[in-house]
């Protein structure tokens, strides 16, 4: 899908690591959230509170998923899925353009 | 208004500068278009098509506008409009959130 119609948008950007990492929250009509973000080059940790899955829609990363002792490599045109309550890390290589959907 | 009702995202993010300036494209229901983007500290030319109205939503930066020999601050909470076809440069001292809107 190339847009999200009937949404709301959230105005305000969120801002993480001094705006490496920022985003904006899209709201749907069943009540379910995403957030369309870029995250500059460097290395991050996170935390999830409800199951997210993440689309890189362009970009280079190694990604560390909850229990892994490997990183995996990801680019643009790959998804990852970290569940609930767990922490992930992301050592991004190239600036990448990401769809984040939060699953309840 | 803190968020756009009823609208179309662009999924995919417009990329300046090699993503220190970066966007999403928000379509409303009566053909206008408005950008959400990042602004990352640095110096940027840009031109305009349409006549732009930009709203710094947070942020500090200084503002050339067409015509002008000196350099304008811009903070948060503060706008500045930019003619048709027509060039301006920034110098974005802090991270800076902004709203574009495009005036046909």
């Amino acid at each position: 899908m190339a847009q999200f119609e009937n949404v709301t948008v959230i105005k305000k950007a969120n801002v993480y690591y001094d705006g490496k990492v920022t985003s904006r929250t899209v709201l749907f009509q069943d009540g379910s959230k995403k957030t369309l973000g870029i995250l500059m080059p460097g290395q991050y940790d996170f935390g999830t509170d409800e199951k997210e899955i993440m689309e890189i829609l362009d970009g280079e990363m190694l990604v560390k998923l909850p229990g892994q002792d490997s990183w995996k490599e990801i680019k643009g045109g790959q998804s990852f899925e970290v569940p609930a309550k767990s922490r992930f890390q992301m050592d991004v290589k190239k600036i990448s353009d990401y769809c984040c959907s939060y699953i309840a």
